[in-house]
């Protein structure tokens, strides 16, 4: 089955996907934190009835059946959160085959709803949010007030409870030690940004989340346009400085290595692995190498811990998975 | 011109190359540093005229005539010594188009008489040495006393004034620590060991000189036979030793990522290049990777600052230097 990130999205140079997640809640039911087993259950129920009617094909995952693998590889590639993958209890994960739509019931709230694509396609992943959002609105008693909009466990979430973000690819920006910069005034726009992977500012493999902080008091739309357009302005930076850098011989030097290991190294630990691929994605993207970018970003989501047990199908103890991961990057790029 | 390190040499895999040196001088003269510059000039075309008739043919290089690098390459690929390079007045090298025979004329003794040959060849090396000795010998008039020898400069070539040497490739003793035990046996033989490239006893590229000692007391044909016992003995050891360590999975890494870097950087150091092609030709040796012995063994002649140089046919500043060198390490392996 094709993926949303076999696809190559809109400036699929540095964005490697946007996300709009919605956060909805039943009239009928306290928010999950307070309902039982049995009200989950209840909840959990009505929601897989009204979804299965909707036209679109969701598999119904009870968390807690998972393996918890599984359940991780999800959270890895961004499609549950940490959280969910970690307190299964009463749980469930509706999400299309492609990856592409999931919901995630009993989380924070009853439902927290979201829409992956490839590169830069947020309006795109709001309008099919957005369809969605109105079946399950005709066919569920959502809790709304007409004055704090959508009501959501978590003060920060009123409003439209809509997060959308991207996920960019900014070596340059990063190199350079602009990005610290960048963020003081991304912070005084509404909106944050921090690294994806591993801990601190500094992310590993240089990729960012940028999302809208503020949802109350602004519409969807403008939201999504204020976040697109910041997005575009951080592109051209991030190109203006990789055109830059790449004239560098000892940066195209570094590019070349990187590639070179990857193309044969026996071991590759997921730090490792991240931060050469940053390097060698840099040198794909300016034509320095020939690889598809898309393979890239396909190893990126994959080349995790978890995943990579579950794409062998049994759990890998740290050095066979290094071993694993290294055999899998040869093969690809 | 096919050189003489084109050709595959017995125990290839870890004898680079065998040497003689014969040290040898002029009754008639005062030692070299004796010599006044008419006097030099004598010496030098005498030696000319006889070798002119050796049936061998010499090129007659004027040490002081030859531009600065191409001294310091001839000195880099152990064809002349880095004195001779350095300090050339009234010097005179004669050597044959291939490089395997070579005479340095005043250096610190008259003749300084080298033959050599890829591999593991001391026994024909020195009969090539030998037979031109001979020549020499009987259209020359030697210093040479019945008691004392050939007579020489230098007190510790009085004897035979021969020096026969190997170099040796030894990774995987230098790894394992091995080596300084070694050493202390060798020296207890009469040997001596020492690094070929960089300075102490830790040699850059893991490549390392063995030579007999003593030339007073022993002969020529005794001297070369305890040299290549001791010589297949250490083989025998590094062979033992590297079969034991290209088990371990890192090592293999290892030796991988070091290919995959020398065949994709487009700087290189001669320091890293040694390193890493050391490691590489430790993976060519044990068939992990597919690459030609003699191509790697040709690399670590030529690769050094000043053989660059003048393969360039130009003086090349560091950076340009190191970008020459990564291109041709690239193509060659």
């Amino acid at each position: 089955m094709r993926k949303w990130y076999n696809v190559s999205g809109e400036q699929g140079d540095i964005v490697l996907s946007s996300r709009i997640r919605l956060a909805r809640n039943l009239k009928e039911y306290p928010f999950p934190n307070r309902l039982n087993r049995q009200q989950m259950l209840e909840v959990n129920t009505k929601i897989r009835e009204v979804t299965e009617k909707s036209g679109q094909k969701f598999m119904y995952l009870e968390m807690e059946q998972l393996p918890k693998e599984h359940a991780i590889s999800l959270a890895e590639r961004h499609l549950i959160s940490p959280d969910f993958a970690e307190n299964t209890e009463g749980r469930v994960l509706l999400i299309t085959e492609d990856e592409e739509i999931a919901l995630m019931l009993c989380e924070e709230d009853h439902i927290r709803l979201q829409v992956m694509g490839s590169g830069l396609c947020l309006e795109e992943a709001y309008k099919k949010a957005d369809k969605l959002d109105n079946y399950l609105n005709s066919n569920l008693n959502y809790a709304f007030d007409s004055r704090l909009g959508y009501l959501t466990q978590c003060p920060t979430n009123l409003g439209t409870g809509m997060r959308a973000s991207v996920m960019l690819h900014l070596p340059a920006l990063s190199s350079c030690g602009q990005l610290s910069r960048l963020a003081n005034t991304i912070s005084k726009l509404g909106l944050t940004i921090r690294g994806v992977f591993g801990e601190g500012s500094n992310s590993m493999g240089d990729i960012y989340q940028l999302s809208n902080q503020v949802s109350l008091g602004i519409s969807e739309e403008v939201a999504i346009k204020n976040l697109t357009s910041i997005t575009l302005q951080i592109i051209a930076q991030e190109r203006a400085a990789a055109g830059e850098m790449i004239k560098n011989p000892e940066v195209q030097d570094k590019i070349f290595r990187a590639y070179g290991v990857l193309k044969n190294a026996r071991l590759l630990s997921t730090d490792e692995f991240m931060s050469l691929m940053s390097i060698v994605r840099l040198g794909a993207v300016n034509n320095i190498l020939d690889i598809n970018i898309e393979k890239i970003s396909e190893l990126i989501v994959n080349m995790q811990a978890a995943t990579l047990s579950v794409m062998k199908g049994e759990s890998l103890p740290p050095e066979k998975r290094d071993m694993f991961r290294a055999e899998i990057v040869r093969e690809t790029i």
